[in-house]
């Protein structure tokens, strides 16, 4: 076979892709999920990255592109892509993670669906950027100014709004996603990258910046990301992708070939910080062993967790639970249910009743060998 | 425009791409070189990690594939995918680099391309599988034993010699590459990864390793590899891809769009462990700022390093030299040479003259803004 000038995956790998919600592209949002069960290591290959568009991916001639940043600021700047890449770069490992992910887990009974249909909406990559901080130093934030409002050259013009003081923190205008240029799926030429902030943040095609003295109130920060609580107030600029973490091998829909010896892992992350612990139970919770972690261990990043196990042939139930270095751990299912209600069932896997799920997945392991999705 | 299930660059990236020798696989050496003057961060997308495929890549199904080991063991050992797939795992980032990368500064004058032609026969990478030393420990290594032969399953059965001191330390059954499969350029389904030793005993497409009392003295050890020094002696069996950086920004065939603030940035790597310092110069060597590493600095794997500069608009040359932990810089060119030899020009990239040039590399910049290959 002839080496090509930009490489594919073997033909034996096909199955090995996204699964797509809107697969012709009609005019409504489309997903595509990343199957973390069939992937290994710490972070996403750009063409399995999740990516949510909400009127597909525009089609920019990046010479024609300009960021422009006004409102309240001193200088109102306009960028090339060609001025910005002679700007001070910075590279980063992060997750972008939608705030929607794992909400299947809000239903009643255990959805049956692999890891990637549960929590596909999540990935990782190293992006490589200017930091938003240096650009805003440059413009000059005037004091009034608390929040900006990030908009994407989609054709809805997707934008958020998004405090200062988490701009000037780390929030970089990313134009390299894994070493090569952002792909279109995920904001070519260049997008705002949030770290662990809620993955809509993330504002893809990025073409204006502006300083205010409020939000936007856009439509994403007041219907679709704002669900209605059980007491009636609305789940509002709840910004945090929180500690969360689930197992990847095995996991629902593969299969164990035999007893004996396993490697159980899985991902574990925060929008505070390192992953500090990772416990794993093979038995419903009721033990636990402590998880050898990847390292190095970044920040806001995906952190690949592993736990050797030796398999009995027996029924069994896999679970793990993350810490992170701020000392948050994943809520229990049944403690996040309370306080934010529980669906009847999920019809439809991107219905999304409610958001930011961060309890654990349990895996039921059968004698067949079979791994099911279930609650414990 | 449509997400597609396996994401693939902007129309307007067509130009990124790997230089490849023999686009149309006749029967000889392909060469696809990766284009980092193009790429930022600190590692290669797997569709542009170099490669070298001495007769085309083999079409392998990974459920008919085995990797056996034998020879000097108290076990010899056959596995499939599926079952190396249920032992413990690391992923680690390691860069990989051709023994002949940036042969081309051997000629006596200082050929005009680009980094990518110049240097683009090294690439990095997340790999994760199995550790060696977990498989030679199941099979019992027969005390005899000194070095292991390792085999692909190409149709050459390229085979290289390795020391079971190396085997034992870090080297790798790599199963995954940048989180997905290998790639078939890079070994699918399963390679040898020897951190930051030559390329060519990263041994692609797996199949067998044979533990012996003595070297093969394959093909590529006793020939390709070991080059005749100017005093008669052979340079065999020099396994260390040592201390080098490059700049990659700006480099050679881009050019500077007027004076004023740039960010000069590159690549820093060694066999030897990890990147302490690079140092930078933008006047030929004269002085010399020390350029600022991407954290974390990983052992054996590309280090980013970035140094602000402004261009007063006049000639400049700049220039990198990068320091290890292990107290080893980067050897001047004028030492390489009175050491190794020089050619007279380099008629064809791909000649080789001789193997693991280390120095450093000169771009000089001239009023026009235009970059070019200088000695300095």
């Amino acid at each position: 076979m002839v080496i090509p000038d930009y490489g594919v995956p073997s033909r034996f790998e096909k199955g090995v892709a996204r699964t797509l919600t809107n697969p012709r592209g009609e005019p409504r949002t489309q997903h595509g999920r990343t199957p973390h069960h069939v992937l290994n290591g710490t972070f996403t290959p750009n063409g399995l990255h999740f990516v949510i568009s909400h009127s597909g991916n525009p089609d920019i001639d990046p010479d024609a592109h300009r960021l422009v940043i006004h409102g309240l600021v001193k200088r109102p700047l306009a960028f090339t892509l060609d001025a910005l890449s002679r700007y001070p770069m910075q590279s980063r490992m992060t997750f972008v993670e939608c705030g929607g992910n794992s909400a299947p887990l809000f239903s009643r009974v255990p959805v049956q669906a692999n890891v990637q249909a549960l929590h596909g909406l999540v990935s990782c990559a190293e992006w490589t950027g200017v930091m938003l901080s240096t650009l805003l130093d440059q413009a000059g934030i005037d004091p009034r100014a608390t929040w900006l409002i990030a908009e994407g050259a989609d054709s809805l013009a997707v934008s958020r709004s998004v405090p200062i003081a988490k701009a000037m923190d780390d929030v970089m205008v990313a134009l390299y996603q894994n070493g090569e240029r952002l792909r279109p799926d995920n904001g070519y030429p260049m997008r705002l990258l949030v770290p662990g902030w809620e993955g809509n943040l993330n504002v893809k095609w990025l073409r204006r910046i502006k300083l205010a003295d409020m939000p936007a109130m856009s439509y994403y920060e007041s219907r679709t990301y704002a669900p209605i609580l059980p007491g009636g107030k609305a789940y509002q600029f709840y910004f945090l992708q929180e500690v969360k973490s689930f197992i990847t091998h095995p996991s629902s829909g593969l299969r164990l070939n035999g007893s004996g010896f396993y490697e159980i892992s899985g991902i574990a992350y925060s929008a505070n910080g390192r992953i500090s612990k990772v416990m794993v139970s093979a038995d419903g919770g009721r033990t636990w062993a402590q998880a050898a972690l990847q390292e190095p261990v970044h920040s806001k990043a995906f952190t690949r967790f592993r736990v050797p196990w030796r398999w009995d042939g027996g029924p069994a139930i896999l679970q793990s639970r993350a810490w992170d270095e701020g000392g948050n751990a994943q809520p229990a299912r049944a403690e996040i249910i309370a306080r934010r209600g529980e669906t009847k069932t999920v019809p439809n896997l991107n219905g999304f009743p409610s958001q930011h799920f961060n309890g654990p997945t349990s895996w039921g392991i059968e004698r067949t060998g079979e791994v099911k999705h279930v609650y414990a």
